[in-house]
């Protein structure tokens, strides 16, 4: 908020910030075309999903009058618990992978930095594999793009995966600490744990750094 | 809480519970298999999948030992803004229809009574038509699920709607109270409402209600 109202400097750029708390709170905050999913036992339970003015035309906060500022961020919190893993990234990830490979890669991944770099890399693959029918073409057919009508005769559709920048942050929840009033008045004391748990995740994406 | 301690009926049921505060925070709880949504300028910006303990055995609050409980539930909340739309349903709304025509159905209903009836007449639609290629079905595909591999030879693959209960609840905030520091401190007393634009979300499914 501060950081926006200060900035002289003229451009652009797409914000997400997440801070977990002791007790287990995330709290996020979304401007632009960045994405978080948090994964509980498998499964993708959570998804914050990138805005746009239109198609292809991400929210970008701006130090120009017209773009948009932390008012009309994305605000949000989820109570997360123990092992649950938050993936967050830049358009370049949700536009080439789908939640179901996030999801098996998570499960294959020894760590949250082999998971990261393991997203980014398949990321990278189905960005530039033109035979890859990618949900971000998947989303333009839904909105009517299409091949021209010579290639759909002969049996042509848009497909594809998304040259971007790609951004991953991967991040697994350690330990949760119960509220004492909680920990008194009820049986949850097991799940009590210790303050390093807490842990906070961070993406930024500048516009300079765009691939395409 | 309260209720699932006090209930000594045997039975199992999904629930998920929306209650919108004056200043637009959306607190939701949700365990089992319904969903939520929240459209903003035409898009799907915040979503909440249904949880299962593996492909189609979801999650459910149970009076039975080894059913969840209100610890189960996943919750979370969203800032919300005047004109927000929030799409709730049962597994039988989310799979049938994707994101992109519940956005276009939204954006060419006159009303949310109109928004909910086309969008629960869609999802029946395509839960008994065996030739829709289906959110349920890709989500089946990519977990390994297919036709036997002499229909695979012949060009078939595993696609259909899913038929299961269908129940849609739609919502759009009217007016969002901005509280009285922010107004005094701010300028965003334009944003100022009266309160009955608050309103509250309920959709509860019962398993005697399946068809499927």
């Amino acid at each position: 908020m501060k950081a926006h109202a200060a900035t002289s400097s003229i451009g652009s750029a797409t914000v997400i910030i997440a801070m977990l708390e002791k007790t287990g709170t995330l709290k996020i905050a979304s401007v632009g075309d960045c994405g978080l999913k948090v994964i509980r036992k498998g499964q993708v339970m959570f998804s914050i999903s990138p805005q746009e003015h239109y198609f292809d035309c991400p929210y970008q906060i701006s130090s120009e009058a017209e773009g948009q500022t932390y008012k009309d961020a994305l605000v949000c919190s989820v109570n997360l618990m123990e092992g649950d893993i938050i993936v967050s990234g830049s358009d370049g990830l949700f536009d080439n992978i789908f939640d179901q490979e996030i999801v098996s890669i998570i499960s294959e991944s020894p760590s949250v930095d082999e998971a990261a770099k393991a997203l980014a890399e398949l990321a990278r693959k189905h960005s530039v594999d033109v035979r890859f029918d990618s949900p971000y073409s998947m989303e333009a057919r839904s909105r009517g793009f299409d091949v021209p009508w010579w290639k759909k005769l002969l049996g042509g559709k848009l497909i594809g995966g998304k040259m971007d920048d790609i951004t991953v942050v991967v991040a697994q929840v350690k330990t949760v600490v119960v509220p004492e009033d909680e920990v008194q008045g009820g049986d949850t004391e097991e799940q009590k744990g210790n303050e390093q748990g807490a842990a906070a995740v961070v993406a930024y994406k500048m516009n300079d750094e765009e691939v395409a």
